[in-house]
């Protein structure tokens, strides 16, 4: 039996503005309304970006992701909801880890955890080992799982370190993006060699930059992983590059192949399940019992 | 027939210290009379890591590379020298760049180019594409070539990006490091995945740190690429670190591997036509012609 697959949605990203597509959603609304969209189709669960309401550049404060994911949870108050600490624009740990300081209806289910520093294409994205390590931690204390951010082999290994430090507890959620200029590049060698490096029991997405997002997602549906797809990676539908994509079109397209495949999208509950998750309607994040 | 081996040595590096090892050379004479034993043994090239003379901290300037370099010079005059232009310690381009300044018999022939920022064990290694970008370029302008530092799979795909943006000129010699905690792991799968990667026609060698450091080597001389090594990467002779290494019993078990696997230790006169490096004897860098 095929498993079920995961539709992690991400509307937004970091990089999008309204001048490179207007369907990028940044403000509460449009993105709470993406967001709606994409339950009634189907997802298992969606990757936050707050923007701030005057300038549209992104924004690490928790009053607005409050916005967001209490907007959502009037709607689906089962999905899944992981919040960005990325540090892509912020580098200070108080400012990366506001959105985890969230409680009750407005706590993140998850946030996003880059592994290591890397490059992006024209800047350098510094995770340091005590950043990581200090977000870890914050996570953890607070029932928190984090999206494991991949974005080359070492990344997992360094996955590995944490679990042994009990920085990170299993199972864990990867989401593997493939095709950043200086990082594992969108080819059957590379993935292969990611998805084989995983811990056993890991749930794990993969994601592409640009026109590898399909490409990334379509290999994921036929050999059983789950998708990440939505405009924060990529902003195009087609590959010639002619049309812009909506956030709609883009979970309507992973429907289409899912079914192709075989492939039921898996409920937020039965993802909840698989990650010791609470169980939503009020109840968010992870609950640590003494023996993990 | 076998391709000759590259034995790149490395005596110094920016880690070890008189206390963790007193067989790492440090002040400008030890670090010669290793290289000057290391040449009576054959080396192809070496890699040099300058450290102040009182503090013994790593140091980036040109003043102490020079008198390695003329020191090195004055018995092995064609030598293929590189110099750590590392920003592990020193951020500005203006530091990193400064041994790049030295002309005439103390130019060095290569310059060590890390091609994305990474995590080491306990600190951030910070190469903005900027950086990356203005290091290239500081080095094609004065004929000085890269030694490409490799230490997962996106960095190729960016060496190759840079050859495209005319930064890099074929052909390229790699370093390829495996075992950083964040990085490319040394196993043969991640190995294999790297070799695969290069340009066509590119030299390489294997590095390892700690105790895979042998492992790599040997792999590279089964395998016909060139080894790194030396007390920079590793401290230890045995893998059960009983016994801390001297960079000439390093040099001597490298020479016993490569003679068991019939490869005869590449010449610097070899490497520097392969790599269109100058002659030595007083020549040295890279001449770049109107049709390159």
């Amino acid at each position: 039996m095929h498993k079920n697959l995961i539709i992690n949605f991400t509307p937004t990203g970091m990089i999008p503005t309204k001048k490179m597509t207007p369907y990028v959603p940044v403000s509460v609304d449009e993105i709470v309304e993406d967001v709606h969209a994409a339950c009634e189709i189907g997802i298992t669960m969606v990757h936050l970006h707050a923007r701030d309401a005057i300038s549209h550049v992104p924004s690490y404060k928790k009053e607005i992701y409050s916005d967001i994911i209490l907007g959502i949870r009037k709607f689906a108050p089962k999905l899944v909801i992981c919040v960005s600490l990325s540090g892509r624009d912020f580098s200070e740990l108080e400012k990366r880890s506001d959105p985890l300081l969230l409680s009750d209806w407005a706590k993140p289910d998850m946030g996003s955890l880059t592994l290591s520093s890397l490059n992006f294409n024209k800047t350098a994205s510094v995770n340091s080992p005590q950043m990581v390590m200090d977000l870890a931690k914050m996570m953890k204390d607070k029932g928190i799982i984090p999206e494991l951010e991949v974005f080359d082999s070492g990344m997992i290994n360094y996955a590995k370190y944490l679990e042994k430090k009990e920085l990170l507890v299993a199972p864990h959620y990867f989401n593997i993006l493939l095709g950043n200029i200086a990082c594992a590049q969108p080819n059957l060698l590379h993935t292969g060699v990611l998805i084989n490096d995983l811990p056993n029991d890991s749930l794990w997405s993969l994601a592409g930059i640009g026109n590898s997002q399909l490409m990334m997602n379509s290999i994921a549906i036929a050999t059983g992983g789950g998708v990440r797809t939505g405009i924060e990676d990529n902003i195009w539908y087609d590959a010639s590059r002619t049309k812009l994509a909506m956030n709609i079109d883009l979970i309507k397209r992973i429907h289409v192949i899912a079914k192709a495949n075989e492939r039921k999208v898996m409920l937020p509950s039965e993802f909840r399940k698989k990650m010791n998750l609470a169980p939503g309607d009020g109840q968010y994040g992870r609950k640590y019992t003494e023996s993990t």
